[in-house]
């Protein structure tokens, strides 16, 4: 069970003009189950993503980078192809002459250029990608495309979510209402490095090359980079990030326009909306955690203060617990690589409860306090470090048996 | 159950001339076991030591530290006390009080001064220490006194793990046969950044005191900074070498000596089996995994690869459910921070079974050859980097149910 996240109201999510979705039951890897996703943008659409850090990135996260860098950003890309069950990643060169397969396959049914597509994966590590069964499913995918089906596609990234992940926002820029929908998927192998598994948002404003590149970094940055569930970076995280151009408005250039300021804030809003929703949803999750780390005197170290509570399983274990053994959380700032941190100034609070200070338990904590707020699904550890004007704020989720039993049987 | 780890026989344990061990039942956290430990050393004996480097440390680490750095290595150290129950971490000014307060007393039973004495605790953290207690058991552990009490020292010491850590070894050196015994505990909040949480090693060898602190140095480094259960760096670990200097030899000042390389040689064998038994007895192990990382440009690329796989709990849980879904480890690999990793040269076995190569699975594995090595209780990953020639090992366990249940309810 989700954390206070429930499956979106399909009426809730607008579509996007200028980008179609279709998805198939392509039995990648289980029948019966959607699994394949085509995103199509008309003429004149912009995408730029970020995409995971990991050395053993996966052939479509190749591929994807070679294709956007490729492709003359006016010409632009035409589809994304997603499929879930097998993540085509630790698949050697084989892996790539698959990634491509689909992308030539796509761009033959849409009529562009293999270049013009974008292959993404998800699911087991070190398999081969059914490129048949993806080849098999394409056309069904383009036989459905509708402009509202986020909800569907939603459903057919998911893996060991179990809620699919969606948001629809509208923004007024300029006095034009522009819509923002996504869609992202979790649950497990989630940690910052870049974004989690899969995430794609797709808005209608038109918005330079450039710019599109500097917000969707933007919003990565304060969403996807500041969750974690297991603290393992996958191979196929990837963030895009859509603009389809077709509003009535005039394109954004201008990195200091109100316009580029606002269109930036609502993307990085339902980027954040979608990285919460993957923690909430995060394997084995019964608690939303938010670590908020202030007054350090970078943001680096107090992100570094903040993984190194989010990904402690001892703290993980103790949330799932509801038990109030806090001084875990005191050993965690300690070894989070502060070379010169002093203890001495640091306060602990726990959503409003003052824990420690001055190096150790304050003498107005009581034990009752701490079990009160541990016993909610909803908690903020808050930690003071005193030292500078930096902040930083992480969100993940505790660590159950659930945890475990998900990621022993995945495979099975 | 650990891992192919049994109680030490107290047979097998070897007095250690001039070093004199004493327990007691002193009531910290709970009644009716052994939670204190006194060592005592007779005049001459030396004592180095290395510390965690958690920055919220714990007030005994502060304490020994100091009196390590006060004392004349000649004057020396008399006595060593060990508590469980409470760690005195996070215990602000009045842990430091009471962490001096402990070595006062025993100082007094012992006819030393306090700055002879080095405290050492283990335990819950931000809770005060029950320095009351460890006073009125101060004398039982001394009318207890004896050369031994190695099996109740271990015992003594233990928090939750589940075997008592003990090993003796013998090693002639330039003639004279000279007697190591150690005893360590674990079994959770255990990574390195130093040591685990406690670990004594004891020797009547004569031995230089800079040589002392070399030999502890080198040890550490191979045995307890090279394993993990969990990721989580304690704030009192301590791994402290004493040399009582009974032994009829000649003093050892040389570092190229045939004698300082068998000593300590010797001490890092003691050493890594005492490591390798925290790791068999780690909180929920079901799964004893040894991570060696070769072909690397230098040693601290080789640890940062062993310790991403040692420390995913995708990876971790896989072991628990003997499920060979070996690709996570290639993630691991992509994650641990080498930034100009070239995936295609990387080799990944599982015992002897060659898994990954060129960036993929290997054409010649075959899934039941992993599953068979996954079922064994003792596992090695062997990944050749084939970019250099330093190598690393690191020692870990799987993350199982029973981690969890024993984190959730530790304080109860």
């Amino acid at each position: 069970m989700p954390v206070n996240l429930r499956p979106p109201d399909p009426k809730s999510l607008l579509p996007v003009a200028g980008v179609m979705l279709g998805v198939a039951q392509a039995g990648v890897r289980k029948a019966g189950r959607k699994d394949l996703l085509l995103i199509r943008l008309d003429e004149g659409g912009r995408v730029a993503g970020v995409f995971t850090q990991n050395r053993f990135c996966a052939a479509p996260v190749v591929v994807s980078r070679q294709h956007l860098s490729m492709i003359d950003p006016d010409q632009g890309i035409r589809a994304l192809v997603i499929n879930t069950g097998v993540a085509n990643a630790g698949t050697g060169k084989e892996g790539m002459v698959r990634a491509r397969q689909t992308c030539a396959e796509a761009a033959q049914l849409l009529g562009c250029a293999a270049a013009q597509v974008l292959p993404f994966s998800t699911g087991v590590i070190m398999e081969p990608l059914p490129v048949d069964r993806i080849v098999d499913g394409l056309p069904q995918c383009v036989a459905a495309l509708k402009a509202d089906s986020w909800s569907d596609a939603a459903e057919a990234i998911m893996t060991t979510d179990t809620v699919p992940k969606a948001v629809s926002q509208q923004v007024s820029i300029g006095g034009t209402t522009i819509t923002i929908t996504g869609i992202a998927k979790g649950a497990g192998m989630i940690h910052p490095g870049m974004a989690t598994m899969l995430g794609f948002v797709a808005t209608a404003a038109r918005v330079s090359q450039a710019l599109l590149k500097a917000a969707v970094l933007h919003a990565a940055q304060l969403s996807f980079n500041c969750i974690t569930v297991d603290g393992d970076t996958s191979t196929n995280d990837s963030f895009m990030l859509i603009a389809s151009g077709k509003a009535g408005m005039p394109e954004i250039v201008d990195a200091k326009s109100a316009e580029y300021l606002a269109f930036r804030e609502a993307v990085t809003n339902v980027a954040i909306l979608l990285a919460q929703a993957i923690v909430r949803d995060g394997e084995g999750a019964t608690k939303f955690i938010t670590v908020k780390v202030e007054a350090g005197r970078n943001v680096e170290e107090c992100r570094k203060v903040a993984f190194a509570i989010a990904h402690s399983p001892l703290i993980k274990t103790a949330f799932f617990a509801s038990d109030p053994n806090l001084g875990r959380i005191l050993a965690a700032i300690g070894y989070a690589g502060i070379t010169d941190l002093e203890v001495e100034g640091i306060a602990l609070y726990l959503d409003d409860v003052l824990v420690a200070e001055h190096g150790g338990r304050s003498p107005a904590y009581q034990e009752a306090d701490g079990q009160r707020v541990m016993k909610q699904a909803e908690i903020t550890v808050r930690v003071v470090l005193n030292r500078g004007h930096a902040a930083a704020v992480v969100w993940t989720c505790d660590l159950s048996h659930d945890y475990v039993s998900i990621n022993a049987d995945y495979r099975s």
